[in-house]
């Protein structure tokens, strides 16, 4: 069975050395979240993931969920252990003091995350879906709407879902089907389809809340005429009691290639009753609300695969003992060496803990952004930090599930044939890592997302933002011969991420569909150069640990892992760029019919 | 369900117009294999494949194996589908005529090895497996184990394994502990047990012939003292009739990612009767001849999967409506475009387009020179496509495996959320796929077969050759001016292949951490360069034609599918010249403690 760990020191070097959250303490949230409570919050989740989560994986997997006249049961110990994870006060943990939560900071909450998903990825979908739920409802909804879902939801006695695939429409939304017919009384009659629906119905809380879109009759054509509703399993009473069961049931559980162990259902709504969440045809507005969260969820969630394959690929080969090193036997008291001593083992290794590290600093530089863009006291910076966000949103999720996908494969490639076998589990992380690139939103749109609106979005703003953070960071350092090398590949990545978007700039807008070609490699460009970035802030802290002789072997190894970033993996940003250069023609030029 | 049409006009265009295999018709095998001949037997492969086996892939996977008491019952329908596979003569298409084969050129065969694999995996497995124990008979058995045995497997009334893995031993079989007792009569008695044996036991066939690899007591330490034996089912009697049953037994069947539907058998040898095939303690020789077999054929099951899944992915792309064309509307007249008007999907489906017919371009022309190196006159040139041979099977196995499971993701990914469901068939692709990654030697090993010793075997004598063969081919056309831009990129892309072996040349010796540390990159380098030549073929050939006004559609889409090639892939030559050259430095650096 696979084990796992979760990674609290690297992410307290992050946290502290990094991104230096201390001196946030002015700010809502920061300011409860001095080191030792983050310690302690990060000790005792790790323990909850390692002890209680972990353990349930391959159990999912195994059994799958159940489902009898709508109604469905969740794996073994699934039950048991969301009470677990609910009487621990995690579903709380970033939520609005107000409604009861913690009030703790995004960027701890994703650590959080992480640790929740490479624990048990398909557990952590029934608390992570509530999290949209709650956003959508948190912005959008009317005082009374807040007071009757938000407590339970941040409690975890309830859970959300977000109902928007129909089977004829996932991306296009514009082509939804589900009526919602005004009652007279402020209700509406909500009916339709929806599939793909992630902890669409289980028995693990009391109450599921359905964030649906649909169609008021009357509306506008296309997705200018969808609303969002609230649609409660099961009807909340006036003293907040539960009263007589909705309208809508699950119709079956889809049967899907991983995340077994989560309830993924076809949703039938029979004239259930909905409240209107937001303003009439707005309902993408407060979609994107969802949406926007969700998506960094999922980023994390395909890093956090990587993170768990990676230990136990590590510790494979470390114990698997076969043929001999090829620069001269290391361990001659041994019948064969462990393959760790072979250089392509070494290298498939690396390349995920090169890709974990940085991207594991990407989505906490995110999540510090996204507090500053609530908190900061300053409009201006807000505003910076919010731009930055959603032009990486995109990247979070499409980079960080693209390589945590293939990361997968390598660690699982480690274990030669036994990774192909199910008991080592290694074919799981595969399995489910792959819905990471797919859902909410594939990875192509995110690239469209990133390249047809977020770069050029309020004249490039962010991009500028951003670069100049960068420009910032390497003019700063630009004395420190140390750091040299990272700063060279740093400088190399930024002059192809801005002549990447200057291609599209002066390309695009003769020919939409040059930007629509070039858009998966200029995201993985944007990939690449982020976590150029991300690595050489690593590489300068623990230089200057080395420096003020405080250095362990932690920053040692830093040092070593980042080195193979810069060898391995940037050189990749200049051969994205010749890709996305050459335009569409080759690819539009085959008629539709001769594919 | 999935769908498959064998794709008879491409194997034609590249066995008759760009191999020009007519002109060899003065060799064995040749002489009766005229076009209509081979016509026909494309047509009647093609068929068998799309309507008995095709049909069956879903089933296998959906049902698996079962076993009880070393009985295995292979999934419903497989047990009639191979009758009509071997009534059909099918697995003796290229066996020697003197065994009852039907002695066609190789170069066909692996063509009708593309439409099993590609219709059914898994089941392709069954007699595919037979075709190794046969070449290892065939070339180092006694005239009395030829007979026995070869005319049965030619027929396909018995099918053959390979018995080599251990728990504790893959890659490393000088660890091996199966034992061979002699007995004094010429024959030895086996104990040991071997995992993941393919088609290890099923009710296919009267009789499985194992190939077992084994120590006899006494024998060197290590590779040196493996023997290989032939261990049937049941013995087989002096007038041919089946005996008592051998001391054989499936223990259990291996619970895999994927081909569920072969039985991959864990084998339990109890002082079985095995009979030795070659000499003492050379069984790793008669192996090779195995494994070298099996190697091309796996390298066929990675495009096999990737064509399969873009004909799938293609229709849908085809099919599924879904947003307008950024560059406008295309359909106004239905409620969206479909998806194939979107560049990314088209860029995904070219990626797998480009790499299957360039790839099956590469693994013909590969069969035909094995054809060459046993049939031409000339020992020479019996040599120098040897050499060739060589050099290029792990590229072979190691590129379109790796190239072949990409493309089964990219495939997946056209279908979105319905690509991650079992009903849609998709996710299976992506899973049979992955195996043929790691069996027959893990890519990583492939890698370093051909860095560590093909490329420097016999002085370079192979790489030279292969170069040569290239130069004299771009020299050739050096003045077709509308083939420059291939001609441009391959010897790019040649330049960067010659460059790499060069850095290995300069640095693997004094460090030959130096070659292990950069051989994937180098086997992805040299599959991407051949590639680009078979491309460049291929457009010579497509230009030929409208020189001469005899150009179809099929030679426009050549050019075009050959021209994305070109500007998408053809890059990565340089970065990955990159990466390799950067040496072992970064990855021997960390402590294996602090994996």
């Amino acid at each position: 069975m696979p084990s796992y760990k979760a990674p609290v020191d690297d992410i307290r070097f992050v946290l502290n050395d990094v991104l230096n959250i201390g001196k946030y303490s002015n700010l809502a949230g920061f300011a409860d979240a001095p080191r030792d409570v983050v310690d302690a919050i990060l000790d005792e989740g790790a323990k909850i993931c390692e002890r209680v989560l972990a353990p349930l994986n391959q159990v999912g997997d195994a059994e799958g969920c159940k489902i009898a006249d709508g109604v469905v049961t969740t794996p073994t110990g699934f039950k048991q252990a969301y009470k677990t994870f609910v009487d621990g006060g995690w579903p709380g943990i970033t939520g609005d003091p107000e409604f009861g939560g913690q009030g703790m900071p995004y960027v701890l909450g994703f650590a959080l995350n992480e640790f929740v998903s490479s624990s048990n990825m398909a557990f952590g979908m029934y608390p992570g879906l509530s999290h949209g739920a709650y956003a959508a409802i948190h912005q959008w909804g009317t005082d009374d709407q807040k007071q009757t879902y938000l407590p339970k939801l941040v409690s975890g006695e309830w859970t959300g879902t977000m109902n928007l695939t129909e089977p004829h429409c996932g991306t296009d939304l514009g082509l939804l089907r589900t009526r919602a017919e005004p009652q007279g009384d402020g209700t509406y009659k909500i009916t339709g389809t929806k599939i793909f629906i992630s902890a669409g119905e289980h028995d693990m809380s009391d109450n599921i809340i359905h964030l649906v879109l649909a169609k008021i009759p009357g509306g506008p054509e296309g997705v200018k005429g969808i609303s969002l509703f609230i649609v409660p399993k099961f009807m909340v009473e006036a003293d907040g009691s539960l009263g007589a069961r909705n309208g809508v049931k699950a119709g079956n559980i889809e049967h899907k290639m991983g995340i077994i162990g989560n309830s993924t259902c076809v949703m039938n709504f029979d004239e259930a009753t909905g409240f209107l969440i937001g303003e009439e045809h707005k309902g993408l507005r407060a979609m994107f609300t969802m949406m926007n969260a969700a998506r960094l969820g999922v980023g994390i969630q395909g890093l956090s695969q990587a993170e768990v394959a990676y230990q136990n690929a590590a510790i494979y080969a470390k114990d698997r003992l076969q043929m001999r090193s090829i620069s001269g036997t290391k361990f001659p008291e041994k019948p064969a060496d462990p393959i760790i001593v072979h250089p392509d083992v070494r290298r498939m290794l690396l390349s995920i803990r090169s890709f974990v590290e940085g991207a594991r600093a990407f989505y906490l530089w995110t999540g510090l952004k996204i507090d500053l863009s609530h908190k900061d006291p300053d409009p201006a910076v807000r505003e910076a930090n919010d731009d930055i966000v959603a032009l990486v949103t995109p990247v979070v999720k499409g980079y960080l599930t693209d390589k945590g996908f293939e990361s997968t494969v390598a660690a699982q490639q480690v274990f030669g044939g036994h990774g192909y076998i199910k008991e080592w589990g290694m074919e799981q992380f595969v399995r489910d890592a792959r819905i990471s690139q797919i859902y909410e939103g594939t990875n192509g749109i995110q690239a469209l997302d990133l390249v047809g609106r977020k770069l050029g979005q309020n004249g490039g703003r962010g991009l500028f933002a951003y670069i100049g953070e960068v420009e910032h960071f390497v003019a700063e350092n630009a004395g420190n011969a140390e750091l040299k090398p990272f700063l060279d590949g740093l400088q190399k990545a930024t002059g192809d991420l801005r002549d990447g978007a200057m291609w599209f700039m002066q390309n695009a807008m003769a020919n939409p569909d040059n930007a629509g070609a070039g858009s998966v490699e200029y995201m993985h460009l944007f990939g690449i150069q982020v976590l150029a970035y991300m690595w050489s802030q690593m590489a300068k802290i623990s230089l200057d640990a080395k420096a003020a002789g405080t250095a362990t072997e932690f920053h040692e190894n830093k040092l070593i892992v980042g080195r193979f970033f810069l060898d391995r993996i940037v050189p990749d940003t200049a051969s994205l760029l010749v890709k996305l250069s050459a335009g569409a023609d080759s690819i539009m030029a085959l008629k539709a019919a001769n594919f």
